[in-house]
């Protein structure tokens, strides 16, 4: 008995989306799905019933930042994760792969796994695949990822085949040491850099271990984007039908749109919070930069055709003035939008695949909004 | 007409405190009542919508800080301040002297008006009490207030009286000046510093222009709590009961039970907001720094006693857990939670007017909360 099924609903006719749904201990998700970044346990700006009222089922946490602060420990003792941040549907957390190899020089790799010093105080820690599923069991996420190398990007073929071959003594490790199956469905991540053979060799070993779900790691890391879309869309090849995907940290519009033509079911991304505390906007004409002097007598709503609270209520103006003003109200309305703004763009692309017409939603959001690379 | 009528209800047995209605073109208020600021057209990390849930019927807005900046002009341009921020309850906002004479050698007092510097960016304004009444016009807000000058304290007799009579001067000159009467009424301020004789004669001189409510200024600027209430108490026997009295920039939980006990009927004060955007929270027994290590591991609500969404949801863990990660959820949750916590203790005052025990009500409250200067 795993934690979660995937129930492959419809597949789209001229590409290879998929619409189903992820039935998992805290509730139903229909997939595709975008799931905002609750990186500290909280996502940025946000109250959970926020998230729900955006329509939001699924979020994400990162097992670095928690494991550092406040500790899986504390955590445990509240309850888990859920009760700590008081969100009842489902959570997903990373394997702190990513963050750990991002810290560059502050970490050491052996085939143990990764000693690093933390980016809050500097003190010295250790994480191998074994320690991660202890700490993903004690938050205690409905979805957790196996310990990865993020190799970067460009790295020679060797780099990135010893990388990967790690990646999968590490995803065994990890499945070994993940106690928790019944509540708690672990991921293994194809890692493969931008060689073919290689991320074809790691879907096929992985799928050999049998897990519940299967993430594309180590794209959207300074590769051209019809790089990333072509590595998508040869690594989907591999992963079976009746098993959810997980392409890990894209999220721009344009990225979720071309990843779920690739047959990739489930996203995350810190763009849409990330941009909206700088002031900037999602809409559907493109991106827009409301903090910016043009908006300022501007008494319209960041996008007319958004159902969001802030675009039911509050005029550019007002928000380019609280953003002058360095008001929190600022990013919480940004935030509120641009969330809501993916969450919309996913519902879209959900009822384009069920009217087998996703190329039609694809050309004409990119005539409206245009298409960029961001 | 005047925009505003003040009901007295009751009044208080033991005490001079008052129970009324004030009708605003904005909806009734009952009183005494404490007004959350909010500076720049929002209060700090709070949605309208979480102002109505805890229970605030009217807040405050700084006319200094909007004049600066969005612009009275932007927000006349916007349908005034109710409609910019979205606020669709009473408003009142104050003239700016005391931003403008707390800035100290930035800014130049004549008998024409004042000469300052902004905070902002440095730029040369003047504002006269006729300027000061054409800002607030535009802002629209339901209760406005005259200019006048907030002398120092400590300050020699000959200083505070010459001071109180500019203030007069400029309260007659903002009354003729003042066009909406009809939507907006205009209090005169009361100044006088800590000088018996010099509050007995503005409030009389004030009361002898008629203004439909008066506000009581200057105070809460350095002297001793004891030498505040002893004068608003002066203060009050010179007002008429037929009025509201608005005392300015007071709020500690204790102030607000003295001056109720001593005539006041309306309040407001950054503390709620300000200290809980550091960390601090008020609580049934006291401030409790949530940010302290000691709160890591309760998981229990910031005060057992409390009905609002922080304390129905989350933990002293969570929210210091919030608070050291540097995360906007802990100052909307801190704030929420404090200005909750004092829009209950105003609900608890009100009741005990009605049982005329106010008294108990006091003694009680300073046993479980503590007598703090705060």
């Amino acid at each position: 008995m795993t934690a979660i099924k995937y129930d492959l609903v419809k597949k789209e006719k001229n590409t290879k989306a998929r619409l189903g749904v992820l039935h998992t201990p805290h509730g139903d998700i229909e997939t595709p799905v975008f799931m905002p970044v609750g990186t500290q346990a909280t996502v940025k700006a946000m109250t959970p019933e926020e998230l729900k009222e955006i329509g939001a089922n699924i979020i994400l946490s990162n097992t670095y930042h928690l494991y550092l602060r406040p500790g899986h420990e504390l955590i445990k003792k509240a309850g888990g994760l859920h009760k700590f941040m008081n969100w009842d549907r489902a959570i997903l957390t990373d394997s702190g792969g990513f963050q750990v190899f991002s810290l560059g020089p502050l970490r050491k790799i052996t085939e143990e796994g990764v000693e690093f010093r933390s980016h809050i105080d500097g003190s010295k820690h250790f994480l191998t695949p074994e320690k991660v599923i202890e700490i993903e069991n004690a938050l205690g996420a409905d979805i957790i990822m196996s310990f990865d190398e993020c190799a970067p990007y460009p790295a020679d073929y060797g780099y990135v085949k010893n990388s990967m071959e790690l990646t999968l003594r590490w995803a065994r490790r990890g499945k070994d040491a993940h106690k928790n199956t019944e509540r708690q469905a672990l991921f293994g991540i194809v890692q493969g850099g931008t060689y073919d053979d290689l991320r074809k060799e790691c879907a096929n070993r992985l799928v050999d271990m049998d897990f519940p779900g299967y993430s594309i790691g180590g794209l959207s890391v300074g590769e051209e984007k019809q790089l990333m879309y072509h590595v998508v869309d040869l690594t989907t090849d591999f992963l079976p039908q009746d098993k959810p995907r997980y392409l890990m940290g894209v999220g721009s519009p344009g990225d979720l749109i071309e990843g779920v033509i690739r047959g990739v079911d489930m996203f995350d991304c810190v763009l849409p919070t990330r941009i909206a505390r700088n002031g900037t906007v999602l809409t559907s004409t493109g991106r827009l930069i409301v903090r910016d002097a043009p908006h300022a007598e501007e008494f319209i709503p960041l996008d007319s055709e958004c159902d969001c609270y802030t675009c039911k209520n509050f005029s550019r103006a007002y928000i380019r003035h609280l953003f002058k003003a360095n008001e929190i109200l600022a990013a919480r309305l940004a935030t509120i939008h641009n969330l809501r703004f993916l969450t919309r763009l996913m519902e879209g692309i959900r009822e384009a695949i069920k009217q087998d017409k996703l190329l039609e939603f694809k050309s004409q959001f990119y005539k409206k909004y245009g298409y960029k690379e961001e």
